[in-house]
Formats: structure tokens, C-alpha cells, sequence
């Protein structure tokens, strides 16, 4: 029986050390998300420091919004070190079909098997075919179109695979749930999906079953913005009330709003 | 006749995607603005694959804001691969006179041609005489004293030039406009100029007029700032009501509001 | 008799220029609680404009929290630049004790002198012991417990050490003060340690004390946060109620609220 509520009790007492090489434009909001909702974010990316820091570090996510040669080598190396350290890394592909250089970074960086892959329909489709994609960083691929690329993804790296969208969609290859939640404003401000990723990695901080330690990070993010929308007038409102509702997100709302299906992969 | 409100329902119509190589203080607010407004935002700046995604996008922004040496180079890479592709690009030439690095990359990027430029008094006339001026990121110059060196811009590099101030003035060299709107609040947070800059890329995506469109970008931009004033408590508030006022500007808060005169440079 | 009020007015009657070479996550947010108490914010790191624009501006603050080998150099230069000029700087050594590469950054921005250091209490005890400590950007030590090494950081520095806390801690090695303002909710949104980073820069220009300057920065700003609270929900909120309150701090609200006690290191 999935029990969400649990899932972020857990993060809330552990309040995990979540190291993030995340993008330039992530960065604040990212480490104002995971604060929110319970967790200590780091933001350290340098190549003298990251794998000393991942070893230190309860979980670890690598995003490669905004991309330079030394940060690439920056992800492989605290990658390595995560791997070695048996910490949990979260792997977000932005927009890793828009360039060339984005197609070989990400593949490189997925067969490293990160913990957890997360990304809208279209950059799940284009990792997990290495081809091209999207539209920039949105998606112009629907969430049941992706459906297949996230349980090969999943069955390729041992991992499992989120897919963000209107219905999100998780797979660890053998179970799959799509979360109902949210509210399309979450994709009227930037940096959403780079912020959920963040969560997520501090989801899977003493997660008996990380399959469902992802499914209570999306489901946590997506009603937490479903709340937020019915407080804000638009989108600049809409940021601000999504902090206030991660921090004070309780049982109640969870179980009254929840709308998670899950079954097995057939 | 300018026709302010047909140029912003254009923009939400094509919903451009715009490429920014903007400054490390920029890139979240730019992009919640871009999104706010109704553009895609991509902030892409490494070396690897700035010349493919320009060609991809539909408009493209340069802020010389935060400079290193790699990023000078993906800014000229990018404003070639534009002007080779046709894509329109506007050029931010932020503090250009404060240091000798800053007046170098300016007149480079100046000899490329923009298709617009958009900066303050002080940064424009910097620019425009290769000297120094301005105190850091602001302007100690009034826009009337930019005129001259706006129009000499324009007629350099046979674009638009726009300079933000209390009183907006925009010149393609023939023509003249100036803006009487806006807000003192508007230069009490960061990156207001840079965001504007942004803004003005996306409005010029399939312009037939971009002297047009890069007023109605700044007549936009300074009514949304006047109308989120009026309900902002401060700074803080203001950003907030910013975004929120964007997203929701419609025909009617435009023709209430607009104060602007068009006519010819003598 | 220490006169905060005064110390605030000089502030904003000079509008002072501070350059930020800090960290990715701070940069808007720092530049905005900057502009919102009255200051003029630049962030300049690039080596090749470095020292010319320290020479330039009033005050300078370095932090280190997300770090690279070229912006190493570019702390370096800026720091040698400003005791050149006499331009005050503040130092904030951001999880300084977390790995190897942090500490070996720390002893060599100490050994220029900075004219203050401030940081958390696991910050200041690792840095005056050149040891480890902290769990990432977090103090995992009491402010009283960095007491004796605030004290042996001034001596050696010749400059005021701050220590930020529930309990604030300011000493110059000789005197000392405590500031018992603020609220828990300020830890709670990530980067106002840095931002009070450069509020302390900017509280140092054209000061006669500047442990008084140090202490009065330290004071404002715990306030501000202490009334923000009042008016916030949640962190997202009360982000926004900081600035607007930083804009709009008084006299009154000053004299009414302050705790600051003052004695003599014994």
C-alpha cells in the first residue's frame, strides 16, 4: 500500500544533505524548494570538490540545463563518486535533444545508472532513443508517448524513470503509476522540474522502496502546486505560495487531494 | 498607426522560443518573464552548442552582465550563427563602461551588427563613443543626453536602439519614440533591464515593422511595471505583481495607459 | 553609545557602489536586498576586470560558496585590488570546513585580511582552526562554541568578525556584542547569510567604527527578518516581506525593537 504521507514524514526527520550540480537558472529557486519542503541543499560543483562532496553528501542530483565542458566533467566525477559511495543520484536531462552536445552529455551520464532519471516526454524520448526532441526546454511530446522510452530507460540503467507532465508517469521497469495532481501553472514559471528533481533526491534518502520514495516526491510536488494555484493570481503569486505550501504540507492535504494509480508494467 | 496591443497577441500567438546568453543575476528572472509574457525561454551559453541552438531559435538575447572569457566567445559564435540564419538578436551592453575589458567586448559585439540594442543612458552612450561612463550597473546620464548617441548607434549597425529610463526613447535611426510610462519602482530591483531585453527579442519575432516591436516591447514592459507599482507594497511586492501583471496584460490596460510619440529624427 | 539609526541613514544618504564576487545561488537575491536597503549592487568577477573595478567601487564582498579555479584567482586579484585602493571587503567563508579544496581557498583569502569575515558559527570555528565542520552550507556548532574563535580570527586579521545566529556575534578583538534579534524562519530560504554579506559591505563605507558599521548592518538586518516574519506564511512569503521591510526600515522600528548588548573582551 503506496502511504505518501510517510514518505515525507521521513524526509522531514532525516533532513537530508541533497548536493545539487544543478543549472544557472535552477539554483536558487532549487535550494529554496528543498528547504521548503524539509531537506539542507548544497550547490557544489567544483571539480576539486565534488566527489569529496558526494561522498559526504545523503543524495545527489546532476541537471544539465546549463551546460559547460567543465561542469560535464564536474557531473561524471561526482556521478563516479555517488556510485562508489552508494549515495542516490537523480539524473535530469534538460532539454538533452535540443544540440548535439547535449545528446552525448547525456548519454554518457545514463550509462552511469543514476538512481532516478527525471524529464518531461520529450527528453525521456530523446535519452532514451539518443535522438532529438522538444522545443528548447519544453516538451512538444505527450506524457503516454513516453510511456515506453521511460520502462526501456528504466530497464537499461536498474533505475527508476519519472516522466513530468499533465499526469506524471514513474517506472522502475516492473511497476508503473501516473499521479494525477498538479495544475498547469506549475509550467507557467521556470525552473519547476529542475526544483522536482531536487526533491526527489531527497526523497530517496532511506527509502526502503525507491520506486515509491519517487511516486511520493512527484505526488508531494504536484498537489503542493495544486494548492499554491488556488492562492496566487499568476505566476509571480503562484512561486511564492508554492513555498509557503511545501513548508507547511501535511497528511491532510495529501490524503484528501491524492490521485496516484499504480499497476504492474504487463 | 502603432498598434501596441497586435504586437504582445502576436507574441502569445507564436510563443517564441528565445535563446539567452544573459548574466549569472538574470537567468531566473529572465526566464519567469519571458514565460510570464507568453514567450519559451532557453538559457543556452556553452561554446558546443550555442551556433546549433541559435539557428534553431527563433530570437536571440546577448547581456554582457557577468563576462569570463569562455562566454565572450559563445556570445560571438551565437551572434554570428544568428546573423547567418536570419534569427533577430538583441544586444544588452550592461555596465559597458565601466572597464577596459567590458568597452572591448561591447564595440565587438557592436560590429556585429545587432538587430537591436537596448541599454541605459549611460551604457548606450558608452557604447556609442567607445569611452567610459555610468557608476557599476547604473546610469549617470539622463536618456536625453543618449539621444545623439542612440541615433548614431542605429545608424551604425542599421538596427534598432532602445534606452530604458524614465522616459524610454527607441530610434531606428529615421524614427523616434518615446515611452512615458513605467515606474521609478522598476530600478529599485535587480535585472529589471536585463528581463526588458528579453522581451524585446521575443517581440520581434515575425515583426514586419522592428522598430514597432520594440516599442511595443518597451510600452508593455512599462505599463505592466506602472500597474504592478499600484499594488506592490515594495520591492519585493513589485517583482511579485511584475510577473503576475504580464501575464495577465490585456488591450484594454494597454490603450488606458500608453503615453507615446512617435516621430521623425530631424 | 552605538547609534544604529545613524549608521543606516549614512547608507542610504550614500547610496554606496558594492561589488559582489559571490556565489551562483546569491547573485539576484543578494542584488536585490542590496538595492532594497539602499545600496548599488555590481557583480564583477571576471579576472580581467577585476581589480580595475574593485579600485572603483566603495566596498567589496567575496564569497565562496559555489566555487572554480578561475574564480579563485578573480577573489585573489579583487581582494590584493581593494587594499590597494583602501576599499573595504567582507569575506564569507561559505562551508568552508566541508572539504579540502574550501579550506586551502579560506586560509589564503584570510591571509589577505579581510576587513571582515562573517559566517556561520561551524564557518568561523573551521576557518580560525583551518579544520573541518558544518554538514554542507549548515552550522552544526552553537554561536557561543565560535566565540573564541571569532575573537582569534580578528586579532589575526586585524579586522571585525561576524558570526550569524540565533544570537548574532560581533567582535573586533576587543570589543564585542551580541545581537539578539531576528527569527528561525530566516535560515528557513537559502542565501541571507551571503546577503548579509554584502549589506555588512555596504554598512562599511565612509564608517569612523566599523565594529559599530559591522554591528548596525547586523542589527538592520536581523530586524528586518524579525518583521518580515510577522507578515509571512511561509519562506516564500517572507522572502517577499524581507525586501519590502529592508526598503521601508525606520528609526522607530530600529529604537523599538533592537537587542544589542556591547562589552569589552575580557
Amino acid at each position: 500500500m503506496f502511504d505518501c504521507p510517510s514518505h515525507l514524514a521521513r524526509l522531514r526527520r532525516r533532513a537530508p544533505l541533497v548536493q545539487n550540480i544543478t543549472n544557472h537558472v535552477a539554483m536558487n529557486v532549487m535550494a529554496n524548494v528543498l528547504l521548503a519542503i524539509g531537506a539542507s541543499p548544497a550547490m557544489v560543483h567544483a571539480r576539486e570538490e565534488v566527489a569529496e562532496f558526494a561522498a559526504l553528501a545523503d543524495a545527489l542530483s546532476i541537471n544539465i540545463g546549463t551546460l559547460s565542458a567543465e561542469w560535464v566533467e564536474s557531473m561524471e566525477i561526482a556521478a563516479r563518486a555517488a556510485n562508489q559511495a552508494g549515495t542516490p543520484w537523480v539524473f535530469d536531462p534538460v532539454a538533452v535533444g535540443a544540440t548535439a552536445y547535449r545528446r552525448r552529455v547525456g548519454a554518457r551520464l545514463v550509462e552511469l545508472n543514476p538512481t532516478v532519471i527525471r524529464g518531461n516526454a520529450s527528453e525521456i524520448i530523446a535519452l532514451a532513443s539518443a535522438s532529438g526532441g522538444g522545443r528548447g526546454v519544453d516538451s512538444t511530446d505527450a506524457v503516454e508517448a513516453a510511456e515506453q522510452a521511460a520502462i526501456t530507460l528504466a530497464a537499461r540503467t536498474g533505475g527508476v524513470v519519472a516522466v513530468s507532465g499533465p499526469v506524471d508517469f514513474v517506472t522502475d521497469g516492473r511497476r508503473r503509476a501516473r499521479v494525477a495532481n498538479g495544475h498547469p501553472m506549475m509550467s507557467r514559471i521556470t525552473v519547476m522540474g529542475c526544483s522536482q528533481t531536487g526533491v526527489i533526491a531527497a526523497f530517496l534518502v532511506g527509502a526502503e522502496d525507491r520506486f515509491e520514495a519517487v511516486l511520493a516526491a512527484m505526488t508531494c510536488y504536484a498537489v503542493a502546486g495544486e494548492i499554491a494555484h488556488e492562492q496566487a493570481d499568476g505566476p509571480g503569486s503562484f512561486a511564492v505560495a508554492f513555498l509557503d505550501v511545501l513548508h507547511q504540507l501535511d497528511d491532510s492535504q495529501l490524503n484528501a487531494r491524492l490521485r496516484v494509480e499504480i499497476d504492474d508494467v504487463l
